[in-house]
């Protein structure tokens, strides 16, 4: 068996190299029980592991990047994962206290920073929501059309606080909301708007740059969004998850979007 | 050294018997970090381990019960507990998907259960709310009455579902709302009031019940409820939270009261 078959088996049963939440006993247990679930394979690194220029060099669909410190990270492995990309496979960067720049995420000057579509802040870029975060569509686009984000905004808890870079598309803003309680009902007051989700490409790849995170806390209300029967998986090595059907759908059209899955999984 | 004063020594150390919350490495390094922060000793037990009757044993000021699930407490270690309570230890139950009923907690029909000030459902009372649920004071209590709630009420991201026992206090209420977002701006309609913490006693003891969780993801925005400087803590065993200065306050609070720990530790 030669090289090449063996690139082409790693392929076909690990499309995506997914790096990050801790660990898969811990907040790993969301987007490892999704990509479960909807039968696409990865290959798992967990926060606290270097990664090393092997697992990037297997050929990919996908990297999905979240709460994965830079410097785990060495210059020369972003840079055969954005060769990959340059050629085809997906960069997904989710947020969190470690991603973008956050509280040790420290992604922005990187090349992988560079390859997104938004521009990472020189500091602390976390914004924690203790009242009312809403998620709103600001375009009409193939990865969220199919989500009742007018009927059913769903919350989040917090977010990476970045600016869009030209030429790439914000397809969700959330809505942050200062509330009163005037000792007879709730008075809601519009704040701030921020890019939640935000897409572009880097060569013939597709990159996207999703500002809150699929794991508690930031995932907020998200992570039951739905109307109709709960989403229940487990991953191999993990725990047993139970997420609404709405945050189950928005994380797959991501990943096939962002991966050009669909043909091949799903 | 004889019985009396190892008790004695225990007591003074660890005046707190704390249950649940997964792990250290997990869950509970919220309550764990924050009662480090208090200097409020503790004994931990994580929710995998069966409680035996050594550890409640130990004369307490106070037992703290979250996401434990009831399989893990005897009927005679609940009665042991329960005879501590009422010379004046105090109770604490708190919010979760393995506490009250939940998925797993099935604290309804146990000794435990009855003394609690709410009665606790027969079958899964976990509100997952993926729209705003808002914290309301429905009572002055010197629990949250230093608190800004009419300013800046907190969110949170789910809670379990009770009834209040006549006699007890509901000092804490959730409103939860419906929103729609109407292509240009966000309508929230008021849904329903539920209690979300209820204070009582049991023979000399004071009994609470907070019904939405101290950890993500049930804990919402509550985690990060503050105006002022975070909240940075680290139990020993457990990593480092950072948390809002306000809910950092209202744990303290609970805890105090339910314990009357002020006068020892405070």
């Amino acid at each position: 068996m030669g090289v090449s078959s063996i690139s082409d088996k790693l392929f076909q049963d690990k499309p995506v190299l997914y790096l990050g939440d801790t660990s898969l006993s811990g907040a790993a247990g969301y987007l490892a029980g999704l990509m479960t679930a909807f039968a696409i394979g990865f290959e798992y690194v967990p926060s606290d592991q270097t990664l090393s220029s092997e697992l990037p060099s297997v050929e990919r669909k996908l990297f999905v990047l979240s709460d994965y410190p830079s410097t785990r990270m060495p210059r020369a492995v972003q840079a055969i994962v954005l060769a990959q990309v340059k050629r085809g496979a997906g960069l997904l960067m989710i947020g969190g206290w470690e991603s973008f720049h956050g509280h040790g995420g420290d992604w922005d000057g990187t090349l992988i920073g560079d390859a997104l579509p938004v521009e990472i802040s020189g500091e602390d870029d976390r914004i924690n929501c203790d009242q009312p975060a809403l998620v709103l569509k600001s375009s009409d686009h193939e990865v969220v059309d199919d989500l009742p984000w007018n009927v059913r905004p769903p919350g989040i808890g917090g977010f990476n606080r970045v600016s869009v870079r030209p030429g790439s598309a914000t397809v969700l803003l959330v809505q942050t909301f200062q509330v009163f309680f005037d000792a007879k009902r709730f008075e809601f007051t519009p704040r701030d708007q921020h890019p939640l989700l935000v897409l572009g490409t880097h060569g013939n790849g597709r990159t996207a740059a999703f500002m809150t995170d699929l794991a508690p806390h930031w995932v907020g209300g998200l992570v039951d969004w739905g109307d109709g029967e709960r989403v229940k998986s487990q991953a191999k090595g993990s725990w047993e998850i139970e997420v609404g059907n709405h945050y189950a759908q928005l994380v797959l059209n991501m990943l096939a979007w962002t991966g050009q899955l669909s043909k091949v999984q799903l």
